[in-house]
């Protein structure tokens, strides 16, 4: 077992055809645009460039993530690392509202519910039927998954319901080995697991935004806390301004 | 545990730029050509159309193998299945030749002498000195294999010793569990498993050559033994074409 403090690092994913289409994604498996692409490339280079590179990698078992990690690791040369997936870093399932329009589904039942359905904390869309366009009941990736634990649809703390079991068992057994770790997935996933480290409220991890492709990392403590809280960016601009960005579309609406 | 047959494919990577260039390769971790790319996406259509679709894949830690699996899991919609890799499925490591052009080497030693590096089973070429161009001594991904144990030069026979460890220890325990397994390798790393599987002799292993981008897929008995001496592959014209036109490029040497 290696002392602290153990370095982690989050990427998420680039942009995907359905964030370019402003449709509801969740756990539907599209693939990245090729600017998504480029963001995940970047994100590599910016290891590569801090001497900062992954020994092990973690993803979700979505494309958009899996090609994230493959084409950020190939930029800092780490493609042959060891390499892990599961379905508990896996995005929010959207329920109901997977495939929909954004703007379609703002208009159709008011900001009010809209809001309450993206930013709440513990507030889920209506769920998604089994077998009904845009599930994945039939998708053999899930099939390991027993029925009663499947998600239809997710709030923020269902993420971290369902995610923590996976940071305990299978992250931090690898930062406790003193290897430098990977986790590429995506907004919500992240999401969930900085508001464990970072300790942030149910109210407060609302605002919190963690942009594409720009690598967040952590030096922890024996305690797995961060060091800093918030972890360091490895593009600290680029990272604000992303953020900014996030803020200021919600202001114009 | 599952019962038998188990169900194993194994898929050699597509065109590398140092086979486009003519160089010797071995532990040189060269890039795919489009070529090669396209080869693997091909090998994972080919498995997608037969129906047989890997829950798990095993590769070497050099890109070229990695990017195949990648590519070819990508296009059969399976890219989200476990992942495993391991130096003991890399390339035969090829020593002072890495590097080198194959017609200058036919040249400056001889056909008799070129051959028998390349086709002998027990004949390996001059070691690669630590340190030296074309060595992979400062590679971190070698750093756990202790000097003793790290090639510097292998023939066919050595890569049976190293290779089959990996093969009774981290592929047969995953065709136990009834999984399909998925091994995307190298010339000789596949070579050396297929002359395990078919109780190929050393004599006659110099005759085998596995084309690359098409699915060799095996039945496997309760002793992880071949229903089917030979495999069938999943595209036999191409594969047959491909072995032909490795044989007539022999004789026109």
């Amino acid at each position: 077992m290696a002392d602290a403090p153990y370095k982690l690092i989050l990427l998420r994913h680039g942009e995907s055809e359905w964030n370019a289409k402003n449709l509801f994604t969740g756990w539907v498996d599209v693939n990245l645009t090729e600017k998504g692409e480029a963001e995940a490339v970047r994100g590599g280079v910016l290891m590569r460039e801090a001497g900062l590179l992954p020994d092990v990698v973690h993803t979700s078992v979505q494309k958009r993530a899996i090609r994230t990690a493959q084409l950020a690791l190939e930029a800092a040369d780490r493609h042959w690392i060891p390499v892990h997936r599961s379905w508990r870093l896996n995005e929010r399932h959207y329920g109901a509202l997977q495939g929909k329009d954004k703007a379609q589904t703002l208009a159709e039942f008011g900001e009010e519910q809209f809001m309450l359905w993206r930013r709440s904390y513990d507030t889920p869309p209506p769920p998604l039927e089994d077998g009904a366009e845009f599930s994945q009941s039939d998708d053999p990736r899930y099939s390991m998954i027993p029925s009663e634990l499947r998600p239809r649809t997710e709030c923020l703390k269902d993420v971290v319901v369902r995610m923590m079991p996976y940071w305990y068992d299978a992250v931090v057994p690898d930062l406790l080995t003193g290897r430098t770790v990977l986790v590429a997935a995506h907004g919500n996933s992240l999401r969930a697991l900085v508001k464990h480290l970072d300790g942030i409220s149910d109210q407060d991890i609302a605002g919190l935004n963690i942009p594409t492709g720009i690598p967040l990392t952590y030096e922890l403590d024996a305690d797995f806390r961060p060091l800093v809280k918030g972890g360091t960016y490895l593009d600290p601009e680029a990272a604000k301004a992303a953020i900014e960005a996030v803020k200021n579309q919600g202001k114009k609406k």
